[in-house]
């Protein structure tokens, strides 16, 4: 991150508004005098806000995201209520130029790996492959045809290297493009070996009235996000892209665990009970 | 800390236990499922709790601390309700083995600084001082004997370095010296100019008797530390020492800002409205 000039900002817990998310989880807030904060689920809209700054090109945030998932999720393996998320977004960017950086920063990541902790795989019995540049690149609306509803375990258990699969249907912040309507500038990045989602991300909406359409689309109460809004509204939030990987999940697949409470020191793993 | 061997951890937001600290705050918990989860005020008992880990010799965190104090610190200056505190906790050292290391970390910060950020510091207008290693040590009940109950503001006023002050009566953690009840093996680290408080930490009690001895002088609840307290019953809880910095303050200090507010992204000040 620093050697790309990508500043390291602290995350913030507590806010008036946090990422709508694309599927349902419990509230989680709290009251401080006569304001509801809520707990942070992603740095999202704080980060495009942090780009405001003059000079500032480029952030990530390390981050705990908490996500009250219901007890459906405690055995796919994947889901905690509390992780880990490294969160990056980058001024005047396009998706390909974060997807650049993403394959960079994995390729390093493995390699360093493997370099730094063979001991550590060995423990794991784990073989890891450097992945080759560039990723794979699928369309979400071609695999859904080839292969249904369940497309993203199938080439995820199919495949030997991370991929990309653009164009997914979800919050309103993610670009859907201006000439074709319901086709999104955004992408996830998908582990082999049937881990599944690793990171999610695409170019940012940052037009007022493209931004109202789409909260209003999705029935969104625009109350809390009304701070928000309004810089919006005055053109100061300016065109990103960005993305954010779980740390947890990249340790479960580079150890090639098969729960995600393996790698993590104080699992929160939906519907099961917090010791400590 | 990658230089020194201390490890990397993620950070808790939600427990069933955290720091009980040694003021009044007003409660920060979510209810998930049947359990109450408390917001994280540190990671001090879940540091201790990792370092039962083999081979872990030192950790660090950096995690979101919610401190909901009450709008009567709106004006110290140096209050949040929600802050970033880097947590360091080392395995069978003493107190003079984390001052040490405290001592090496800012003047490494500091002269650092001043070599990386010198634009930064003219904008500020801010002449920093690299530390002169050892720092001063004082007594608290010399302190409070020679200048009352506001000696750290007086003393910190009145000093152009960072400075230790030994023993507090505080939280049932700090280790309370065995022949000399009421002595306290813990140290504050203050900055100089006024600033204040910069670090707390101590020698921790790991002895069962003495924690159960403590937390009833304190009359605590017990309760939600159950699982914890079984760890140290059955004396997997090593000896530690170690303390946590706010990064919030430290910039106040290094950007000799008046308000800590001034210095933070997403500023919580207490008794404040938070717009973003």
């Amino acid at each position: 991150m620093e050697e790309k000039g990508i500043l390291q900002a602290m995350p913030v817990m507590l806010a008036p508004f946090t990422d709508p998310l694309n599927h349902e989880v419990s509230e989680a807030a709290i009251q401080y005098g006569s304001q509801t904060l809520r707990l942070t689920k992603s740095m999202i809209l704080h980060k495009f806000i942090m780009l405001m700054g003059k000079g500032v090109d480029a952030v990530f945030i390390v981050s705990p995201n908490v996500r009250l998932e219901s007890e459906d999720c405690k055995d796919s393996g994947r889901h905690l209520i509390e992780f880990s998320q490294v969160d990056i977004e980058m001024k005047g960017k396009d998706k390909r130029a974060f997807m650049d950086l993403t394959e960079e920063l994995y390729v390093k990541m493995i390699a360093g790996l493997k370099h730094t902790c063979p001991d550590e795989l060995a423990y794991f019995r784990r073989k890891l492959t450097t992945p080759t540049r560039p990723f794979k690149v699928y369309e979400s609306k071609e695999l859904l045809r080839k292969y249904g509803e369940g497309w993203e375990g199938i080439l995820s258990k199919a495949s030997s290297e991370p991929f990309w699969v653009l164009d997914h249907t979800r919050e309103f912040y993610d670009r859907e493009d201006e000439k074709r309507r319901g086709y999104y500038h955004n992408y996830d990045l998908i582990y082999p070996e049937g881990f599944g989602e690793a990171l999610s991300g695409g170019e940012r909406e940052y037009v007022y009235d493209e931004v109202i359409r789409k909260m209003d689309e999705r029935k969104m109460d625009r109350e809390p996000y009304g701070a928000y809004l309004e810089l919006v509204r005055q053109g100061k939030i300016p065109r990103t892209s960005g993305g954010g990987f779980g740390v947890e999940r990249l340790l479960r697949w580079v150890t090639g665990s098969s729960h995600i409470e393996e790698v993590t020191l104080f699992p929160r793993v939906p519907g099961k009970h917090i010791v400590i």
